[in-house]
């Protein structure tokens, strides 16, 4: 990802091990888990900037996701340590934007890189014009912090 | 299966095709998805007699397992196409004990064997002692129709 | 999808039924198995056209996914039945770029849209510059053909 | 699990965290996730004893499950941590026996215990009487230390 970035932006990085049945008989990761994987890092940014989507479904809020693009550079295989770089580029509409990159742990060679737009809605699935108050308060939050540190993935 | 039936078993014969991300890098099925398709074969069973599990849903009926077991015989692989035997095997209580056999369609070999026992909740979770009403009538038809004949796995 | 069709536009329409393990809590499906679903329709276009993709990969063949883009609509439910449009848009080079369209069968609603780009490379996971030759044949005769008729979706 | 342990038994524990994908409409885990946690958590077994599984299969071997067990206790929910605590129990052929338990890790109540079965075979599937030397080394000295404590799940 390029350098220069806006105050806003949001952003950290997940670490997991692919599994077994994420292979297939190419006898590497299926493209399909990748959104998977994408979706376990976004919601590792949102629970280090502190929110809690447990509590915000609970609360009636859904984070549906509207678009998902997925470019495959290099092949993941069963066992590899893949580090989910995932970033929140904040728009003024309660719309979520992130940008993904997975690369191989251990030499660094990026996979793949991906985008995805989540709104919000209601239990009803009806579309809110506003994140919920937790949510936007929290990232007022992290984005005056500035970029986060929390990455995790740095060796 | 054995031959001598009680006059309460329902039984049915689903078919479906290997999907390309179902395998695995040992070039066949990975395990985890037989319990999938026994499921799928199961909603289709109680489709046939007459069981609408999305209503059934929707009027707060939940149908979770509590119990699977698999045995793996024969690997399927991609492109394969399969035929899933499944039996309901009633009880007095509201627990649906199921039998499932999964074949390569072409070639008739057993792949694997299994065994699952659901039961019925609410919406919370609550166990509930006896089946929906819908469900034990549809049951009761199907069982006095004896064994069904709607299979569509012969060819 | 629009209606000028090049004379190499090669499609198909395949039907499927949400599996019960394909929604997520928020009830509908979750979003990671649409990819799969298209996986699926193209792998029937290409049986239809007479491409045999289990001879192709025991030939050396592979056929791996470097990009992939979804828009989600309107979400699909446990046991509704999809119908997945899918049309191959031939390019010049060993790239098999596709159109997906994902319809509730019984409202014809729109539910998602897709596209994926496949190559060619063989089992070291080489770039091929051609398709294979079994694959172009079938392509140029289905094409010759025009748009195929074998769609299967219409009721 | 008991408290008495034959000195051959190797054990350790694994955490992981449940994916928003692996609900389903009930709004807890889907059943068939489970077997991918366990096989996961063999894994790390595996690997805490010193086994390289992918030199094993780069070697030659494939470790298939002949058998899969599991009895569901309670619901495990988007978000919560899972402990997976994992025993193997050695026989004297080349079966591995593995006896697994999943827990919540912040109430430690018990949501499913299963077992599986596997063997090891060859690249094209031929069952293989004995361990995989490497295998069968790193089983030994593990056994040796007695009970593994690295468990990791322990707070």
């Amino acid at each position: 990802m390029n350098d220069r970035r806006s105050p806003l932006t949001i952003e950290c990085c997940h670490t997991l091990k692919v599994r077994y049945g994420e292979t297939d008989q190419m006898g590497v990761v299926y493209h399909a888990n990748y959104p998977v994987w994408f979706h376990e890092a976004r919601d590792v940014l949102f629970s280090e900037i502190g929110v809690d989507l447990v509590r915000a479904e609970r609360d009636g809020y859904r984070f549906p996701l509207i678009e998902l693009h997925c470019r495959y550079l290099y092949p993941a295989r069963y066992g590899d340590e893949i580090d989910i770089h995932v970033r929140w580029l904040p728009e003024l509409v309660a719309r979520m934007r992130f940008q993904f990159e997975a690369r191989n742990r251990r030499t660094a060679r990026l996979l793949s890189v991906g985008t995805s737009v989540s709104v919000v809605t209601d239990r009803q699935g009806r579309l809110m014009l506003r994140l919920p108050e937790a949510v936007a308060t929290c990232l007022q939050q992290a984005a005056e912090k500035a970029t986060l540190h929390s990455s995790g993935c740095k060796q």
